[in-house]
């Protein structure tokens, strides 16, 4: 949704003011955290119009991260479930099984909800809302990163994107082998990021956290500075990218530092806490790996690599977008 | 939705069990009861995918009055606005508008949500959540009612249902006058029930609550005795009834008992509290009535009239399909 579009209609007006509300609605932020007396709830509400394949598996896990990366444990999942009449009782109970599989992943309740058929859809889709408690006793917004800060990735980067692609544009894809892409095709399932944002949310250690999502690594470090109002040094070779990612995205021509990226982490932790955040989070058995810094000046968003250093703007669109118009 | 598939298939598996979930997804639930430490939280998700007129109005309170009525504060709404392509800046506009004059009105802070524009919806639809504390220190069900109890019934019957007959079928109406038709049509927005949902919340009076909505008070009264594995005799001559309702209803032969009937609110109540109760729910300036009693009998469910007694079965739709469709 356009920038323009939220600031002048959508965030005008948002009903009473309240105190206990800590962080509301606002342009790059995707997660509320509200006081109940003295504990702090994170909620998210996120629909997914567009999964075909693994609908509920993604609309509970793409809620959920959204809390985790606020340190709040995603606990409660409501999700209204629309389908066009004609949907058949096998495609409703794919989309039940598939949330039901999701939250027990993570450990979490599907908790409300509402089910309708309806003719004002044109296919299935689902609007969930995730609540939870706080892990720690603070919240972390994407706006916390500060001059000095190390970015670190947790997660390798692209492959939601990469699995997308090795589905959906698989005839597009003649160097690699059958195993390889069906490989590469379970990646999509790969999405969640809560583990390691919990792990990073009790250690007490982080500034700011942020998921990835549309417009891929670089679109979220640049939302995350967006909010902080600070710059950016990256390293090139530093991100952590499978093979199989560089090779599909290299057949398909698009850059996999700007495609969708759900699955991956991106923190911003001061300097001296970098050696034991990192040694916790490879708990998780994922890849992680400090990538640059924060730095003070906004303007400065730097991509260094082999070649040398270059500014990188915010991509316009994810580079998905190549493929699918 | 059909009670067999909900059981069969979005019921069946709900991902992991939590201790604290007090109150979670059901048949006939509306709302969960969630366990912050030592507070407790509802929440309730509700899509609105059939009104044009008043959508973003509608949206809000009919999940807030799913919050009130378990006797929590709806204090914070996350809408999901899902519209065509071609939707219209001004059309956005209103719907965001309403919903912040809607939540205005009950003290709510619109703090999150999302907002798209997709080709998987024919018109503008809104998925809202709301989350709030209690008002006191525990929360009510639809399931608590006793026998023994009070039915009171605060707010006229049928008003929702009326003032769409008088919007949608005006030229069906040919006994009613200009004015009367007008009057009647601003009956749609009357829909919230938070204000007297809390006071009866607050007073620690009450043993169930419930808001009626497809297939009007009869529905409403059924789903909660179905819920509280009780029976019920009601007084037709007590229950309040517009002129306007009546007299429309009649003009298109629907009964308002079984109407639409958002703006109601259903308290179960112990007969010695039935007196201070009443007296508390006038302040909101809204009619109360004591309709009848709750029998230990679930298959007594007796309307009571000046012809005598009769047994009513649960409407299985709501009248106002009779003129859709």
């Amino acid at each position: 949704m356009e920038t323009e579009i939220l600031e002048n209609i959508v965030f005008r007006w948002l009903g009473k003011r309240r105190d206990d509300v800590l962080q509301g609605a606002g342009v790059g932020i995707d997660n509320a955290a509200l006081k109940v007396e003295d504990k702090i709830i994170i909620a998210s509400s996120d629909p997914v119009t567009g999964a075909i394949e693994y609908l509920g598996w993604i609309a509970v896990h793409v809620a959920a991260n959204d809390v985790a990366v606020a340190g709040g444990e995603p606990a409660w999942y409501l999700p209204i479930i629309l389908m066009p009449p004609s949907t058949d009782r096998d495609e409703l109970e794919k989309v039940c099984r598939e949330m039901h599989e999701a939250a027990e992943s993570i450990g979490a309740s599907i908790v409300g909800g509402h089910t309708e058929y309806t003719d004002t859809v044109t296919r299935i889709i689902v609007c969930g809302t995730f609540i939870g408690p706080l892990v720690s006793d603070r919240y972390i917004s994407s706006s916390g990163a500060k001059p000095g800060d190390r970015i670190l990735v947790v997660g390798y980067v692209g492959m939601e994107g990469t699995g997308i692609i090795a589905r959906d544009f698989q005839d597009r894809l003649r160097y690699l082998n059958e195993k390889s892409i069906k490989e590469a095709q379970r990646y999509i399932k790969e999405i969640s990021i809560v583990e390691p944002a919990i792990i990073a949310a009790k250690s007490g250690l982080v500034n700011a956290m942020h998921d990835p999502t549309e417009g891929g690594l670089l679109g979220g470090i640049h939302e995350m500075c967006d909010a902080s109002n600070v710059g950016f040094r990256i390293y090139r070779d530093e991100i952590p990218l499978r093979d199989s990612t560089i090779r599909i995205c290299k057949e398909v021509n698009v850059d996999p530092l700007k495609l969708l990226s759900s699955g991956t982490l991106l923190i911003s932790t001061p300097e001296k806490e970098v050696d034991i955040l990192i040694e916790r989070l490879r708990e998780t058995g994922k890849v992680v790996r400090e990538i640059g810094e924060i730095v003070k000046n906004p303007d400065e968003r730097i991509l260094v690599s082999k070649e040398g250093e270059r500014r990188v703007g915010r991509p316009i669109r994810d580079e998905i977008w190549k493929l699918w118009s």
